[in-house]
């Protein structure tokens, strides 16, 4: 990012976008997990696209190409389950380093397979190339919508609890890599009507819920002794943060993160014996208070500090 | 491609793919133009997948961001037009290289939406990287079938005629970065029932005809003498290329490969009043006479010789 006059931010580069192409006749359009589109006689088809580089999701020569595979459909059904999707299939465009054996390009496709068959989202197609760059696998998964239509980042109101799907941070101490996309999860919520508001903790809670808060035209208030820290973050690169920095700012936790009313026990006990824990991790409050995190008592403005696409780094993920 | 024991072919490496995948549920699965989802109580949703990279699709330093946007889109309505699909809109991931200014991306994003514009078909979302990592452009497009249904390249039949919808040979002297994607001509065609089998000729008709023949099950007789040769093909990169080997081998040239019946008069008169024309280009055989050109009565194998996506070359357009 060299244009000293814009922000130095993903979302202000993303934003910029939308604003370029304009209006658009879709259910839902740019700017959430998932776009929606409206199909004659049908249910609506949710669509979601994510690109997994190496170098920067992964790192081809210590996870190997069945990793990066993986991952790359892993983080699309990530974002259908933040959607409350049911999934479909995909399409997938993969570049590949030139002089990539052709092996390497099989266990890459066996990853994608295995993960394909064990969420029920087969492939559909594809394309395949080479050039002189970084293995880069991009997916566009589909999915129709689940019992709650299309979940998206707006309709968060004022009072409801944040909840996440599991404990946060570590993430990159080998989790990132293969993860369980909370598909079953985001289905079990939405059969019993429990989210608001909802999407996938891919850049950190401090980068994304202030993504939800905004869509949702809303503020929101983190108990940091409510968060729920993985075990992984004690071992995670970069050393000298807090567990709690962890939860907050390394990001691909891939959990979700959910408004919600007030659970009754029932709805919760139902929930826990379908095995799906939601830990409360603070509350949705009016705009003006914007995004806090409150320690001890006391609340301090939570900054953004997962990792950011566009500037490439994020104090997460490249200290 | 280091593994000799494997034949050194895109078609083969795809292939290989789609057995790993294993069966799909899919209308159209993996390795036509588009694939095709059936939907509950809907048409079905058709979806195709291109990838374009610096370097191999186009020379951002010589092109700029806003050529290779518009061409990331235009590859995939050609494919759509293949499947005789409405666009109805696509996903985009980007990876930019690193100290990508905003403007180039902003142009970027131009040149997509101004695609988008003119071919109806609205940006639904979709995902933008940094990378050390060529300008890598990978689009999603969807559309609806049009008035044949999912069009694919099985169904020609032996005693077919072979057309195309327009010259071929020398895209690269410029028309590559700015073609018109034949979405228009191939409704109209389908209009009237036109075509057995479609594709579209991105790689040359030498390694894309083969293709079409392979899927349905025929062989193929180019007449050389019919080909229509673009007037690009005299002044376009390799030299030495006679006008007939550039429409042959060269690619790019994305018009549509048509296999059909023989055209009424007031068929063929109706399309030319909307501007479409069908130039024969050879006919469909049976299986066992293979791909054969033909050339002052003397007929010979047609080898392809048009890009390799995964070799990263051919005599086209890396001689």
């Amino acid at each position: 990012v060299t244009d000293g006059a814009e922000p130095d931010d993903e979302d202000a580069w993303v934003a910029g976008a939308v604003a370029r192409f304009g209006p658009h006749p879709f259910l839902v359009g740019p700017g959430d997990d998932c776009a929606a589109l409206r199909l004659e006689g049908a249910d609506a088809l949710v669509v979601t696209t994510d690109v997994v580089v190496d170098g920067v999701h992964f790192v081809l020569r210590e996870c190997g190409p069945e990793a990066a595979g993986r991952k790359a459909l892993l983080v699309n059904l990530s974002d259908l389950a933040a959607a409350g999707a049911v999934p479909l299939g995909f399409e997938v465009g993969v570049v590949l380093p030139r002089g990539t054996p052709r092996e390497a390009f099989d266990r890459l496709v066996d990853g994608m397979a295995s993960a394909a068959t064990r969420w029920s989202c087969p492939c559909a197609g594809g394309d395949v190339n080479v050039a002189d760059a970084p293995l880069t696998i991009a997916v566009t998964a589909f999915g129709r919508p689940g019992p709650m239509g299309v979940v998206t980042r707006a309709g968060a109101r004022a009072g409801d609890v944040l909840s996440v799907t599991g404990p946060l941070g570590g993430s990159l101490a080998g989790r990132h890599l293969d993860f369980v996309p909370r598909v079953r999860e985001a289905l079990a919520l939405a059969r019993r009507g429990v989210p608001h508001a909802m999407m996938d903790l891919s850049d950190g809670l401090s980068r994304d819920l202030p993504r939800l808060a905004r869509r949702s035209g809303v503020g929101a208030e983190v108990a940091g002794d409510l968060v729920p820290v993985h075990a992984d973050a004690a071992r995670a690169p970069p050393p000298g943060r807090t567990p709690l920095e962890h939860a907050l700012h390394d990001g691909e936790d891939f959990e979700l993160l959910v408004a919600h009313a007030p659970l009754a026990d029932a709805t919760r006990r139902a929930l826990e014996a379908e095995g799906v824990v939601l830990h409360e991790v603070g509350r949705v409050t009016e705009a003006a208070r914007g995004i806090r995190l409150v320690v001890g008592g006391a609340a301090e403005p939570l900054a953004p500090r997962g990792f950011d696409h566009v500037a490439g780094r994020g104090r997460g993920r490249q200290p």
